[in-house]
């Protein structure tokens, strides 16, 4: 194992994001200059924060610059690993020096605790959008707008930007790229990985600019656009109210960009290539898109009519009277969010009957599209395990018919059957341990099954708000220390597809040869 | 599709389950003639029972009886689903004649309900052991008698007993065979079907024997020992009393015999074929085995270190001091008891702290070994999966290393790999959909999310007991009509390995050709 070689590329990492914290330092100095704000602490915080890594990288780099660059499959997986627990650290010692010098001593802020802190930067950057925070609205910009930051960066992958961005990686950046990539390889994008790489972080900053424009025009003032637009396609959940996207007044206009925007994101990447070459059809006759949509409106659908004769209560405490046109909006708001994995919320859905719960949580599972910022199973292989399924029920009354399992025109391999059944299989086997540790982590009595169960959905699959204590208008501040270790796990888990995390712990990953 | 010899087949089924009614008839009869019992309704239920399904089976097979026996896969199938449902229906008709003749009306027996008494008859065919019987202490001996037996005849396959005894079968009775016969093809038996049926009959007949003398000795009057035998063998779980096992004044000689006996039951009965044919090492070196009693070990370690300090509460509402033997030796008969799925009780394991509810929870999904008459997902399938999980982790950072899959000395062919996870999956899947339902159709509130997960993990792997409101002390008989039909085709799922069931529903299972 090419250990230098890991410690170098962290050490680049930490040059990147510090110089980012230094950036939101910078904009804070100019805010303070110009009398927008009177607060010097959160400043500090950053400046600190930023200079700090900023020292720890440099001398990182400076004592491996000499290290080759080649390197294997293993380092790429150690890399990455080493890069999401080495960010979210870095990531969280702004709020931990913020809630230090900021806050007045005995307000039990949560950022006090460093638990508390990394559990926050994980989610950012896992792109979960659990928060522990209790008074949101009550936090300075710079801090919010860090938070919906790490969404955007950790989107499509902070270690697909150095790829794309940095000199040092040559060809074998695609090792990394394989590993992050959310789902299986983005069909059709260009083979150079260094171009692929680029393309998709400049279709993800183009798709950026609309949104804010969008958000700008329907009346959104420009911090709250940047930071809803960050946490939408990343498809994050920040927002930078307690009453997530309610606070704006229950205002169509915004649910609607949002909405558009949550789908959008929630669409394998290199679809947007293929619009941008011109070829329609192909983006027509995909089956995982098609799957996709199909799901998401069916089950707005349904909810529709469970929720539609009664008053919806709403993130911000308010209840509106039953209607056909808010219960369609509400269900299409909260299905889009729950299955894009963003984990915006509008209406309080935890008080909704329990069928539409139980699908809520269904499409938790499912998840957006391979080659997204969603995450979740992937719909894909949702496709393919069910395909896989349909086929063995056929084995048991005709066992000796041989069919190709095809997705599209593409023949599924028999390895990557049994892969995406393993795949499956594993989160199923992950989510139920999380969920058991959780139950029994906290004091007896204190967590009911459906709190512990979605709590552990809704990190591992990086959707943010669950069901019970921790639903729409919840948080995760009330957990014990241990409970939230396991969920900062479960994120990164989650984020990185839970093979490459797993393989840590596998004694012969670390076997050299 | 073959429908008349379906018919036919059912008919046969039909003619030798009420030749069984009309001798438990019989029985009672000779009781009564000997003034041992003084009530004359259960022998009238039996006789009435027993008389209209040989007339319906002599029919069905009068007019039936030319058709060729020649058979194929999908005929097999058909008739395996109708006769568990077809024999269901017939085992039930004994309690409902029973409930209506014999009890005083108003009184609200249970089993005045039609869909309390399938429920009893599949609960009983399929080795589940979940009762809807509130007062069982109250019921006649020759109801307990057939309750206990419906469990012994399910044991190991009321169509095996076919394959071995009826001459009609021919070869194809081996497609039978391996439909019914549960888990993986019970390896290293006889290769000639009609010797392999009647060889596992009569080791099963054997130990039948054996326990019923052993408990004899310890003091059990022949027919609680005759009951109780067969409950135990087809890791059923039926007892005469309300508090099950624990009925028995906490009898330690007792409770020794059928831990044995349970532990037996669940291991693959192909393994006492070669212990009879001298080949020890085989089963020493079965890989399934070792696992089985390893797993049952730990497990009960574990909870034996969980419960050990604490006042032990039994299913007879009596209260044990703390005590490091009474701890291992509730936590051995609970843990054996639910792993083999057969649900005996002597504690309330329901008051046991989180962990080890969990734990048991998580050897309710293991079940037995293949080729026992335990249910579950089967040690082998864990096995199996397992070691796919740790093939396709290594395949993360060694993606060409080719290794062959081995458990034992046999190598794991791709599809049988594929087909195991696939299985595995199906029933989480069925477990989900199962608990969904039970939420969905029970009034709101009334249900909580552990009491519908064990419900359905206890029918759909045939325990019986479950947690919380399906308790080691509580009964099902407080479902809505809705779940316990869910419950029923759960059970007859789980006890025909999934997929012999959902088969029907698969159009082109009933396409001709």
């Amino acid at each position: 194992m090419n250990y230098r070689f890991v410690v170098k590329q962290l050490g680049m990492l930490f040059i990147v994001l510090s110089a980012i914290l230094l950036s939101i330092a910078g904009w804070s100095a100019i805010q303070l200059a110009f009398g927008e704000v009177t607060e010097k602490h959160p400043f500090r915080a950053f400046l600190i924060a930023g200079s700090y890594g900023m020292a720890a990288g440099i001398l990182m780099w400076l004592f491996t610059r000499n290290t080759s660059t080649r390197f294997g499959r293993k380092e790429a997986l150690l890399l990455v690993a080493a890069s999401w627990f080495g960010g979210a650290i870095l990531s969280a010692i702004p709020y931990l020096i913020y809630a230090h010098i900021g806050e007045v001593p005995g307000t039990e802020h949560p950022f006090r605790e460093p638990v508390n802190c990394v559990f926050e930067s994980m989610s950012g950057l896992t792109t979960t959008g659990a928060t522990v925070l209790t008074r949101i609205d009550r936090m300075p910009r710079s801090i919010l707008l860090w938070r919906a930051l790490t969404h955007w960066l950790g989107g499509l992958g902070i270690v697909v930007l150095f790829v794309a961005v940095l000199p040092s990686m040559g060809v074998e950046g695609k090792r990394l790229f394989r590993v992050e990539a959310p789902g299986p390889d983005p069909e059709g994008v260009h083979p150079h990985i260094r171009e692929t790489a680029r393309t998709l972080w400049l279709i993800y900053v183009g798709i950026t600019v609309l949104q804010i424009l969008a958000l700008r025009i329907a009346g959104m003032d420009i911090f709250n656009s940047v930071c809803h637009t960050f946490a939408t396609l990343a498809t994050g959940g920040f927002s930078t109210h307690n009453a997530s996207l309610g606070g704006f007044h229950n205002n169509v206009a915004i649910d609607i960009i949002v909405l558009v925007f949550m789908v959008a994101a929630g669409v394998n990447f290199g679809l947007y290539y293929q619009l941008i070459r011109g070829r329609f059809k192909a983006v027509y006759q995909d089956s995982e898109l098609r799957l996709y949509l199909t799901i998401m409106f069916l089950v707005t659908a349904v909810i529709t009519f469970t929720i539609a004769n009664q008053p919806i209560t709403l993130t911000t405490g308010e209840t509106l009277d039953p209607s056909w046109f808010e219960a369609a909006r509400q269900s299409a708001l909260t299905t889009v969010s729950v299955q894009t994995t963003t984990g915006f919320c509008t209406a309080d859905f935890n008080l909704w009957p329990f069928a539409a719960k139980a699908l809520l949580l269904m499409v938790m599972f499912v998840g957006g599209c391979a080659g997204s910022t969603g995450g979740g199973i992937k719909v894909i292989r949702i496709l393919i395990a069910f395909k896989v399924m349909v086929a063995e029920l056929e084995r048991v009354f005709r066992p000796n018919v041989v069919r190709p399992l095809k997705v599209g025109k593409t023949t599924i391999a028999p390895e990557l059957r049994l892969a995406t059944l393993a795949y499956v299989f594993g989160l199923i086997l992950l989510f139920g341990a999380g969920t058991g540790m959780l139950k029994l982590f906290e004091p007896s009595g204190t967590i009911d099954m459906t709190t512990a169960a979605s709590a552990s959905v809704a990190t591992l699959c990086n959707i943010g708000p669950g069901l019970a204590k921790v639903g729409a208008v919840e948080n995760y501040a009330w957990f014990s220390t241990p409970s939230k270790c396991v969920m900062i796990v479960l994120m990164a888990l989650g984020r990185l597809e839970v093979f490459a995390i797993l393989v840590l712990f596998s004694p012969r990953f670390w076997r050299s040869a």
